[in-house]
């Protein structure tokens, strides 16, 4: 049924129209690749601007910038949607060492989001290395009390797409603290989700089951936990020190930010291409994700550019807080059904600025065929990779309301070297591969217009 | 007739054997990308080594070293084959200015590989610009005469595949000194072969045409011919100058590099997986092709690593002199006629160490059909651009035996931000990448030894 479903809608979808649409395509890749606007804008948010933690004056004034840029380039419509988010601050500078016999060695370490501090002299205890929560379990209060736990799986190199690694550890750096709290541990350390060994800690959302002790937890870089990893299979009795400073404000308000071209023949049907404008604190942000920001932003400059009048209407939309709360992505679906909005597709870049490979999908499965469909169009671009897969956190909760969730899917190999680190800055972005991104959301968007869904 | 032979391919080639082979592929993964040692190789011939020119100390070395990292790893025959080459040096560091009126403003250039150097003085002439030899020639001697020569035809930003841009614009580069020269030209600078706009020349080899004065030739960065560009529209008067204090030795020895594993059934029949050992002098050559070289060995490495007996003999080679002369790829074809060696297949990476994106062929439609066959197998690691394309100068001379020549093709996005310029560093090359294109080859090799051509 399903093949015969797809066979239909290949034959309707045929002979002149994937003439005029692939001459369309081809336009709107040289648009971008030869006037494209994506990477100045983003050197403007990534140098002038720089980090954007949700509450943060960078974040205050990247909403402020991402609304003019789309004023001056004439968007019909350019509107923020006020939201209140979570404000958390690192405060000064974490501090690590291990106390090793009488040796002790710093390393590395920064505090996760939404973190509780240390106690201001810091805590100093003796470790307990876990892989998995299942060991920590087995070892139970008897080993684990008044311990510091240290989370220590690897993201595993041997999946070539690196979210799949990504997965299949970061459930240590969100729950890994209220994990060890229930068996009595005093603070939680968590090895930084890159495939890299170096030594840049890699920050992160974490969260605090309820009714459980808030005990603090900070991220420790590859070489780091190496290293403790090594001199504790010496010494089992070493101990490991970290003081950290971060707390929680109240909520603070905030924005995302709406660009929109008005379509002329369904305006009430909307088609939205996202990113998220919050950062974490220690970078630029470039990768994540001022880039998937910036190339919203372009595929509408680049239909107005080319005069396309689409018949629905095109969104950009810069949510904020996708970091620490999702509260952006939230209110914008909320804000959707309140206002009967009918979105038909949304599109989220949240997974880097690198060279195209497809399109991961979340809907029904005649939506999704409604998309496939459009595969041979897109094979010429690099972008062999459409079908079923992940949509994006920003756009998530506008799949309650029917939406088809569709994520950007770039390629993954460099995004956790950058990833909430230090070094996710402006020079880790290839501006070509920015464009290609912003060019294939624009042929996708093109399409779903010309045609719906 | 040919989706008939595709067909009865296909269904020789299905069921058990695909389910057998597509764990062997998984285990070659896995290998590379957990234990992969190509990176470290790469970093030693870097950091160590450094550039590697034809004729250079450092080409000996890498010479030597590529030698000992085979034996050390137990291949069963590691040999050189002697091959005289073109010995080029570069000598003092150029200089080059624009002198507007009063104002000299320095530019960056480098010679081109085989250029002649200028007077000791250098040369200072007025400037005629030209997209092509059709201007060129159109201009004739009244104009260009006594004057140097700008070649400045940019690669073009819309091709997707960045190697189709660099086709479209080097005939400038290789030949554009000789077609000046036809009409009196003194000089000629080229636009530096990149789609960035930046300040770092970049270098490539050049060919003099019989019977036409040699004049000296060399890149300018592209922000330098932009400039230069823009000030002769102001002033067609202005002038330029540049000096550079190459030359041209006798040929010196070197040799090709070559590790082997002997196959178990038919030794006979030859596999060669390979990368060019030479580079330009200007930077460490981490990419054009040290990539190339460190990826052929660890295919060999990984296959012993993993108990892969191969049917067919397996050779890694690392080929002298690609860069200006392609001596080393000529000598090997002519070795292999002389001792009447049946090559089946020549695997060449010398377009990056990027993520794999897939192999392009040249060969029978037959040959190439055969190799086709397997993409379903090699698709769920990225490699979906399997089909005809093209091969790699190396492997180019074993064509006329009637091998089947594969090039692999990585992303070619930022290729040409570092090629032939002084950033082409380590830090040009992620890890990763560079291993997922060791394993993409390992496992193609291991399909062609197992199922013949």
């Amino acid at each position: 049924m399903k093949k015969i479903l797809f066979f239909l809608l290949f034959c309707a979808f045929s002979g002149f129209a994937q003439n005029t649409d692939s001459l369309q395509i081809r336009k709107i890749y040289d648009e971008i690749l030869t006037n494209g606007e994506c990477y100045k804008t983003l050197t403007y948010l990534c140098k002038t601007i720089g980090p954007r933690l949700s509450g943060s004056t960078g974040a205050a004034k990247a909403v402020q910038y991402t609304k003019k840029v789309m004023e001056d380039y004439g968007f019909e419509k350019v509107f923020l949607q006020e939201v209140m988010v979570p404000h958390w601050v690192r405060g000064a500078k974490e501090e690590a060492y291990i106390e090793n016999g009488k040796v002790k060695t710093k390393v590395p370490i920064v505090a996760l989001g939404g973190s509780v501090a240390t106690p201001a002299i810091g805590i100093k205890a003796e470790v307990i290395e876990v892989k998995t929560f299942e060991e920590l379990k087995a070892l139970g209060e008897a080993k684990v009390k008044g311990k510091i736990v240290l989370f220590n799986r690897p993201m595993d190199p041997t999946k070539i797409n690196t979210f799949e690694a990504y997965a299949g550890a970061v459930g240590q750096r969100g729950n890994g603290a209220s994990e060890a709290a229930k068996y009595g541990a005093v603070g939680a350390i968590v090895r930084s989700m890159t495939t890299l060994q170096d030594n840049n800690p890699h920050t992160g959302g974490m969260r605090y089951a309820p009714g459980i002790p808030m005990i603090p937890t900070a991220a420790i870089s590859t070489n780091g936990a190496n290293l403790l990893s090594k001199l504790l299979k010496e010494n089992p009795k070493l101990k490991f020190y970290f003081k950290q400073n971060c707390q929680t404000l109240d909520d603070a308000p905030s924005h995302n930010v709406v660009g929109e071209i008005r379509g002329t023949e369904k305006p009430d049907e909307i088609i939205v291409v996202g990113g998220h404008l919050d950062s974490w604190d220690l970078a630029e942000g470039a990768q994540d994700d001022g880039s998937g920001c910036v190339q919203a932003i372009e595929v509408l400059r680049a239909m107005k550019a080319l005069g396309i009048k689409p018949k629905r209407t095109i969104r950009a939309v810069m949510y904020m807080n996708e970091e620490n709360g999702l509260r952006g992505g939230t209110k914008y679906a909320d804000l959707a059904k309140q206002n009967n909005e009918k979105h038909i597709a949304a599109i989220e870049s949240d997974n880097g600025g690198f060279t195209p490979r497809g399109f991961g999908m979340v809907g029904t499965n005649e939506q999704i065929a409604k998309v496939t469909v459009y595969k041979n169009l897109l094979a010429p671009y690099g972008l062999a990779e459409i079908g079923r897969g992940s949509g994006g956190a920003d756009i998530g909760p506008l799949g309650n309301l029917g939406t088809l969730l569709i994520g950007f899917k770039p390629d993954s190999q460099r995004y956790f070297d950058f990833h909430h680190a230090q070094n996710d800055k402006l020079d880790a972005v290839n501006e070509r591969e920015l464009q290609l991104g912003a060019a294939s959301m624009a042929a996708l968007v093109y399409l779903i217009d010309k045609y719906g869904l």
